[in-house]
């Protein structure tokens, strides 16, 4: 499919509070790092990194809920700045994608189809968890916390959003997406097909599309910079937690099928856990001549 | 120990063809981003990346033997332009130190300790095999091939070298370690204490050191970007050759106390093989909005 013309925003986001690991921030700047070169405008959304023994507070149930909200209005107010026709948005945690997406579907007369792919659903509330990155597409869709909800005007509707590369769930997600209907297809009907979603957008007559691409959907085995891949877990740690199991190659090729029926107005890539990395680059900085003076 | 005052070169070195693999080159770019600012000249010897579809021929015994020899000298050139005091090399495959360390050695009157920090001895010959970047060591004791060993006026002397981290070698690395009597201290001695290298420093009377480290010192199971882990090896793939077994705390750590009682004046960091940001980044450039047009 032709683009159309228009202003493409890269929005940096390196939210890290709605999974309280500042590893977020680092997966942030690295993704920017890594990322081609934007061809438009440019905002980075100011998030503050944690004082030195700082821990965040759970605030009516919501841990750093104040600082969330304050994040996701810099986002709105950067993306209004731009009134962009496309938001690529580089997280940072799952949250980031609050204000991104409630724009687009304003944008976009509250015709927006959403993919979502992740190995979780994201539509929890804080009577379940106190982390807002496994909330944020309650919140889109209207439901779940206020504060988060009142953040975005015109929810999506049910029927334009689905989940790729979902393979389990909890019972208290499973409730929300079997009373929304919510749409939903499992990583091995898209290990060598996009079918499920292809069907999905010819059905709903999807013409623009917002991708939200937690990188937790793929195997935690082959591909390291993932949140369960923290070094020295205690034994049973994330038990009960599904993990991904998508190759990058298979979200590429979903993504640009996606690409060639439909235009794709919104990119968010979050959860960037790069451990390695991140514990390269502080033994760098403790190295003799390296070390900062 | 007080650091004297003097100029600290900072020379990027994206050298792959001693490995034959390009990944080096995007592991040096990748370090240069992760190390802390440069507080003095930087240098990036030109490296080209391969052409598509561009393979290294055996020239005479070595991968690519005329384009290493090129790069050692452009090294070299870069290195003399400022006559540093001191280097921080960031490599590119092991074979970076070669001009490095050649010309510490001259600027320390041929007295330059030289701690190698590595699971293998980079002590081979084009004869053993044909990967230069396991042959520098070789080359900068005045062993090995003509034309690398040329590029070293004065050799190291074989009592001024300490290995860090080698746990095993090969028959044809026996012969020149056992016949220069090498010194080395396994993983195993060096994992709480590093009294086997401060002894070597004080029996020496070594008072300027320069350090070799190769990431693949690390052990691959716990740190994930090195050549080891190459995605979808065959089974058998690097059989017979030795893994590390150190962790980056341990590192660290020797290199600290190693500093507390002599001046470090090189330090070059090499083999660093991020396999999964790699396949990221590629992966980030054909994604729909991301894929530059």
């Amino acid at each position: 499919m032709t683009r159309s013309a228009g202003t493409t925003l890269r929005l940096n986001m390196p939210q890290w509070q709605g999974g309280n690991d500042p590893g977020y921030h680092f997966g942030s700047q690295l993704l920017q790092w890594l990322a081609p070169a934007p061809g438009g405008p440019v905002e980075t959304v100011p998030v503050p990194l944690p004082e030195p023994g700082e821990t965040l507070a759970v605030e009516n149930g919501v841990v750093a809920r104040a600082a969330l909200l304050e994040q996701a209005r810099a986002a709105r107010r950067a993306i209004e700045k731009h009134k962009p026709d496309r938001i690529i948005t580089l997280g940072g945690d799952c949250l980031v994608d609050l204000a991104p997406m409630a724009y687009l579907n304003l944008r976009y007369a509250g015709k927006l189809g959403v993919l979502w792919v992740d190995a979780h659903p994201d539509v929890m509330s804080p009577k379940d968890y106190a982390h807002a990155h496994a909330h944020v597409l309650g919140a889109l869709l209207g439901k779940g916390d206020a504060d988060f909800s009142r953040e975005v005007e015109r929810p999506i509707a049910p029927s334009r959003v689905m989940y790729a590369g979902l393979d389990a769930w909890m019972p208290v997600e499973a409730a929300v997406i079997d009373g929304l209907g919510l749409r939903h297809a499992g990583s091995a009907s898209l290990a060598d097909s996009s079918k499920p979603v292809m069907d999905w957008i010819a059905e709903e007559g999807i013409t623009h599309v917002a991708v939200h691409f937690d990188l937790d959907v793929l195997d935690p085995a082959r591909f390291r910079p993932l949140l369960f891949n923290k070094p020295a877990l205690p034994p049973g740690a994330f038990e009960g937690v599904p993990r991904g199991r998508m190759t990058l190659e298979q979200v590429v090729r979903l993504l640009g099928d996606v690409a060639a029926s439909c235009d794709v107005v919104g990119l968010a890539i979050a959860e960037h856990m790069p451990w390695d990395t991140l514990e390269l680059r502080d033994a760098l900085a403790r190295l003799p001549l390296l070390a900062p003076r």
